[in-house]
């Protein structure tokens, strides 16, 4: 492939991907976003994301050659570009001189009508620290659970803080989205989704008395502060909750998740063989 | 209490408690630290730690009045500082303006020896970020893992960010520390434990198939990028894992130990109960 050269920071393409990896809506909008680091543009390229354009530093290209062969034999573009021009691109402070302007995946969003469901879901309803969000899918990745739903007002998953956190597991989830509850809960419902509100109360059923590890069951998880809206608590059938020791507040977003995550998978493997 | 007021950046006392925010070496030769945040500073005071001088702003005291009232009632002494002498003694970028210096808690970082423990117990060795140690000492704080040992050379859990990030957990938890494996290993076996090393590693004891809530079991839990050592895996008796469907490398080390804490714990009330 020819590897052209870039070496103006007044460089449309490059100013173009710059503004993607800060703008939410010009991702949206134009259907594509930034990817930055040797691995993940690797696991973008290696995922089936269509990789627009590769940019790389020569640094970048000297010892991250190896993750770089699989993402340039797929990429319809590559530019080698200055370290003061990478640095237009970059979203962090030591960063490796990689990165992709990539085409947002098809089913990425995707509501749940026409798609048949197996196995566990998890539902993350308004989760704005794109952190929680990237650490959220990297664990359900890890643990087995394939597939999300964002619900509501979710912070942008193609957004680089998410990506990065979530070591690319937004390549490989099935990760859906819906702006209402209500539809999401019928739907699910509709498939013999058992459906699960994690809330901090006492008085909710104990995760380790609920069976989530069996059939298809929907763990619902709320927004850092606020948990989970009243309304759709209301909607799911149960109510659960993590027996805590200490002080309720002890546990942290992530954490819950972690927890949550686990129990709909713990021992699944072994059962199903 | 009489309130002094405190408005030059050379006050003598604000550039010591200011040197302690940033130098663990200062922590262990004075034996004191700095705590930063209205909640944080009612923890320390309300779970027994000495205050020798509580710091305020008087945004602070208007903000954060009914935190600060039990910090005042034990504390020392007592400043109202001006804003740009907050600063000086601020980790954060939109801090509460209210701060301790305390007296470093006596246990804390004591050895094993004399000590009998009971229940659930959790060792760490040379975990070096401070916001993953702090997150670790919150959760296991949560689900009611008391007992925990800093085993090498782990960062101190006085500093700002442990602290921050443990939500006050390090003033409730037993917290010891042991400069070498070998004696730590030998006292918990003495003392009737069994000692489980967590490793990433198909060919260990899947963390589902061992009781780790039942009676007195000790997991140990390595650094964030290498995990534990080879000579302390050696001297457990057992290498426990986590089972996991995609890739190995996709939980990071906090999620890990939640899950493991969450396994020492799992249902322990119930039994007990």
């Amino acid at each position: 492939m020819e590897i052209r050269e870039i070496t103006s920071r007044q460089n449309k393409l490059v100013r173009r991907a710059a503004a993607l990896g800060e703008d939410a809506a010009a991702r949206r909008e134009q259907g594509l976003f930034l990817c930055e680091g040797a691995r993940l543009c690797q696991d973008a390229a290696l995922s089936g994301v269509e990789v627009e354009a590769c940019f790389f530093t020569r640094r970048g290209e000297e010892r991250y050659g190896q993750y770089l062969q699989p993402v340039l034999e797929r990429a319809r573009e590559a530019y080698r570009v200055e370290d003061h021009v990478a640095q237009l691109l970059s979203s962090t402070k030591n960063g490796q001189g990689v990165f992709c302007l990539c085409r947002r995946p098809e089913g990425l969003g995707a509501g749940l009508s026409g798609r048949e469901l197996s196995g566990p879901c998890l539902v993350l309803e308004q989760l704005q620290d794109p952190g929680n969000l990237g650490t959220v899918l990297r664990t359900a990745e890890a643990l087995g659970v394939g597939q999300v739903f964002l619900l509501g007002e979710c912070c942008d998953p193609l957004s680089p803080k998410v990506l990065r956190a979530s070591m690319g597991a937004v390549f490989r989830l099935w990760l859906g989205a819906e702006p209402e509850a209500g539809p999401l809960c019928a739907a699910l419902r509709g498939q013999g989704y058992g459906l699960h509100a994690a809330v901090v109360d006492g008085d909710a059923v104990p995760v380790t008395q609920l069976d989530l590890a069996r059939g298809k069951q929907a763990v619902f998880i709320g927004n850092e502060g606020n948990g989970l809206r009243p309304e759709t608590v209301a909607l799911c059938g149960s109510r659960v909750t993590i027996p805590m020791a200490g002080r309720a507040e002890s546990l942290n977003a992530s954490a819950a998740a972690t927890i949550l995550l686990w129990e709909m998978t713990r021992g699944r493997g072994r059962r199903d063989g």
